[in-house]
């Protein structure tokens, strides 16, 4: 019933034969930088390696699988993803081990599930209740299929998971009289900790993570030999990969960090995170660095001090913070920093910046922009272009949202 | 290059062979209600031409060709877009009069345009600036081409557009030197006015619109007979067409409204909108509707009182006004009004809503959510799925963002 062909000039769009970003592109358009996104797929699996842990990358935050599979040839253990049409197109691009870090509810989302392992994907979700178990347990039955789920363990006033020893007695009592259900790990977000020393909490969490796989793999809960343990987004991945590195797990567990938006990395929330991390960390040997921007025309320059860019809320992500000028562009000239122009208001289409009021800007230059947390940058695209250091278009990826 | 399959299964997919909502879908789901989709397009139709005016309808809301048809069917005269690459979409989707409400900047972008010029597109775009109109006479000479314009008439403080009549004879005599283009008429956007008495901001905005076109024709600068004279969102649609029917445009001019969020309303910000307009026309016939929610399953149900729900920032909008809660859906019971309850927070994959303590509210449950402004949660989608009364799929509809 769709009337979309199947060949569409989505934005963002290469025009002519041409390569060169600011030449032969339909801007605005999302760019990845090749060596930064490289830099990152590399430095965070040695990280986790060198920590003893496992990579399973948050694969929301791109939707990218030509990412996904740069990620599992670095070395990835799988992909995690947050729903079931992620995993969906995950599988339908070749990846076949798949960490739903979520859990699993309504009939169609699981019958979709239950096609994938019966195509061969390794599949993983997470229950936090005797109810949603129950439901899959009977949906999965009937199929004939046996579904691998970990226990989320969650906070008081936090999201998702069981919030204490008497919930997760309850629940395992449950799991025990579901045959169709196999327990394979535990999980949890240290994402949603709060309270006055975050660090502490943060550690406090990763250890009863720990103690929980523990006490489960000696009452005999847990279905696989090396049950998962799996935490970690981009904010706080060193505390969790230090604790689990220094409970010495990697000889009964399979640790499991599984960030997102490291491959991409930002210009703010997580560019702070990152010098967090070095300051914790004095010795860290190279870092994460940001990969994408957003280009866009200066498109109209309606009164001194005030440049309106084509590029809008359509375009690029403003939530925790505005988009942030970076370069500027203008034909014949080299490139020059504009780090200290300030977006005033970003609307659906528009972005109103401050310029300095004599300046040579000119309606059709180019600016680039970088984000504060990228994920709701790449949703806002179809495809994404990677390019060179030259601003050639290396390769157009498509997302899958 | 791009490593999608044709045939991708979309987040808010039909699964399985039967059409009901809440067994068939793959939840979270955008859904539009026909009743009050084809009410609204109707609706706004007769609003315009009760007062003379043409329609235009603003298709970056919606991005969705199926509802371009159904508008221009109802008797729009052509969609209104915000970019190159919609224009693209739009034309490649069988609408071939398009009203692009910018500045067209960047020669990829102007290739896009003139390509669909060639293909016999009827197509306007907005100049403010001699620069960008020069830029645009160059191109389009080369290709051996007349690109239609229309001045885009701002105000100070605001967006695009002139500011003053100054600005208007510098661009007029400039454009009298530049034949591949063609003046064919005057824009504006009243949405960006300011102030503390809008209602009058609007209506001298509009005022000027109908003066300057006025005074340009007595100059003949512009190619059309009947030149085009355009404004109005869908929060002030009945002042600018009150303006335009009270100037009595309709035989020297083609007046065209042009709003875009009304084809499916909201919940608060143009719902607000509406109780004005009926405040200001207590006699008006009928009204716009809602027609766009998006369905969600309960994900889990972790402490008294608070629900979290399958659904996040990746579904639904939340600028300005943070999704609402309109129904609960649990098998085997009536739908109940849950418009009481409130969203605490919206995680890009999670919301966080308060319910009542005591409540008999299961996980796998479905809710019912709408938003305030539909643009944010449309682009969210590459489908969104019609439905009737029942809640049984009538249709898919593809989006091209």
């Amino acid at each position: 019933m769709s009337t979309a062909p199947q060949t569409a000039l989505e934005k963002g769009a290469l025009v002519g034969s041409g390569k060169f970003l600011l030449r032969d592109v339909s801007l605005p358009a999302a760019v990845l930088h090749e060596r930064p996104l490289l830099n990152n797929i590399s430095w965070m699996q040695g990280f986790a390696e060198r920590h003893g842990a496992r990579l399973a990358p948050h694969g929301k935050t791109t939707m990218t699988p030509r990412l996904f599979h740069r990620q599992l040839e670095a070395g990835a253990w799988g992909i995690t993803l947050a729903t079931a049409t992620q995993c969906v197109a995950a599988f339908e691009h070749g990846v076949t081990r798949l960490l739903m870090a979520n859990q699993l509810v309504g009939a169609a989302n699981m019958s979709l599930v239950a096609d994938l392992i019966e195509r061969g994907a390794e599949f993983y979700c997470l229950v936090d209740g005797v109810e949603n178990a129950r439901a899959l347990n009977t949906f999965f039955a009937q199929r004939g299929l046996r579904l691998q789920v970990m226990i989320e363990l969650g906070v008081e006033g936090g999201r998702c998971g069981i919030r204490n020893d008497v919930e997760l007695d309850t629940l395992l009592a449950a799991l025990a009289e579901l045959p169709a259900l196999s327990l394979t790990g535990i999980e949890g977000y240290e994402g949603i900790i709060g309270g006055q020393d975050l660090i502490a909490g943060v550690r406090a969490y990763a250890d009863r993570l720990i103690d929980t796989v523990r006490r489960l793999k000696r009452r005999n809960a847990l279905a696989l030999p090396k049950p998962l343990i799996t935490a970690s987004g981009s904010k706080w991945f060193d505390l969790i990969a230090e604790a689990f590195d220094l409970a010495d797990l990697r000889d009964e567990c399979t640790p499991l960090l599984r960030p997102g938006c490291y491959v991409v990395h930002d210009h703010k929330l997580y560019a702070d995170a990152m010098e967090d991390v070095k300051t914790r960390h004095p010795d860290l040997q190279g870092e994460l660095m940001p990969a994408l921007e957003v280009f866009a025309h200066v498109q109209s320059l309606p009164e001194p001090g005030l440049a309106i860019i084509a590029l809008g809320k359509r375009d690029i992500g403003c939530d925790p913070d505005l988009p942030m000028p970076l370069r500027w562009y203008s034909e014949g000239k080299p490139p020059r920093d504009v780090r200290d122009w300030t977006v005033r208001n970003l609307m659906d289409q528009h972005l109103y910046l401050s310029v300095p009021a004599k300046t040579d800007l000119a309606v059709g230059d180019v600016l680039s922009f970088g984000t504060s947390h990228p994920c709701l940058t790449f949703d806002k695209w179809r495809q994404v272009l990677l390019v060179d250091d030259a601003l050639n278009v290396v390769e157009t990826l498509a997302t899958r949202f």
